[in-house]
């Protein structure tokens, strides 16, 4: 394994040591316990990072990758729907990455203790606005929607679901309360006769086997 | 003033000092602060609280109570938007009491820091299911739908819409975004012919206007 690609996999080692911000919140969460889980030495990680501050913003900022990618659609609101149920499904079976990541969003954090949340706010929403786009193009939406506006809820609308399932029944009910979610807003933004779309917890487990499998398939050998 | 009426006003004082949770979290939060800023004599308060989590229980669980009552609606899907407007008005504004309980709530917590976060979020669902019962049995609702599903999903919207709010503007977009989602949301729920209600950032200021008149008019005097 060359030096490079050795630098590249202790860094991924360290960020999803960083899981434990899930468990302990950000103040809680100490390097010396992020060393502890990750194996790794002090040196390698002051390498990588300089402050458990910068580690937390990469967690922030890798949310969206976190997710692997789902089975391209023809119909871009099944899409945002199964990436949406992909999501919940990482969440509720504890992916360790995403659900550290997703509680460093949500909690409101000790006034200035620097984390910068907005970031992944800002990048779901883009990309579901990307996606609502495509969709719009494609004649999936009604006219004259606000694709901004609809992002934004359906960021927030996930974003509530899950944080009212987790209060009252530790992610047990998610999938339902986001196919909820689902069913109403696609009455309010769908294109009626484009529809035939599905969604239900069901649904949710087809889409999360295929992605772990895309997750787990070996890369492609790239020439060597 | 008789000494009941002082106790009660004593514990009243020491609830809404207990704001400061707004500001500092739960776990940040010391009996010292709370001590300081309401201005009440140790004594007093563990006269009323045998500790900080009790103290903070008192705040989450007064959180529907918090709000004070809207003007009764003809439509009573009006009245579920007059109310969720008054609330989004409170947290904008900065109702110290309304913040604190609200932040306490969602935050996520340490592990068995012992507060109970699912009394707040039960009591809204049920006090949502109720009014959306009654305007199922005047005619506003569409056939077959699930109220209790669309309870859940009106506070689990309107939690998702003030964190997404709050991390990306601070509050200072929260009345669109409610708007938004009761928009979409009245789109799947509502009987159409019913429906001549109204939903906007300057509805919301009608709103709060009246309701803090009727908080602030005096008690009616009791025989003294």
């Amino acid at each position: 394994m060359a030096r490079q690609e050795r630098a590249a996999q202790t860094r991924r080692t360290i960020v999803a040591a960083a899981a434990v911000f899930d468990e302990l919140g950000y103040e809680a969460t100490t390097i010396a316990e992020i060393l502890k889980r990750s194996g790794v030495t002090k040196g390698a990680l002051y390498f990588h990072f300089t402050s458990k501050e910068q580690l937390a913003q990469e967690v922030l900022t890798s949310q969206l990758r976190a997710v692997p990618p789902v089975e391209e659609q023809r119909l871009v609101l099944q899409q945002i729907i199964d990436e949406t149920l992909l999501l919940a499904q990482l969440l509720s079976k504890g992916d360790p990455l995403v659900r550290g990541s997703v509680r460093l969003t949500v909690e409101p954090g000790a006034p200035r203790d620097g984390l910068d949340r907005r970031a992944p706010m800002q990048e779901w929403i883009g990309h579901g606005r990307d996606l609502l786009r495509r969709a719009e193009a494609g004649g999936e939406l009604l006219p004259r929607l606000d694709v901004d506006a609809v992002a934004r809820m359906l960021v927030g609308g996930f974003t509530g679901a899950q944080i009212l399932s987790n209060i009252l029944t530790g992610h047990a009910d998610l999938l339902e309360r986001v196919t909820d979610m689902h069913r109403h807003l696609m009455t309010s933004v769908r294109c009626r006769p484009c529809w035939c779309g599905s969604t239900s917890p069901r649904t949710s487990i087809t889409v999360y086997d295929e992605a772990m499998r895309r997750r787990e398939a070996p890369l492609p050998a790239a020439g060597d």
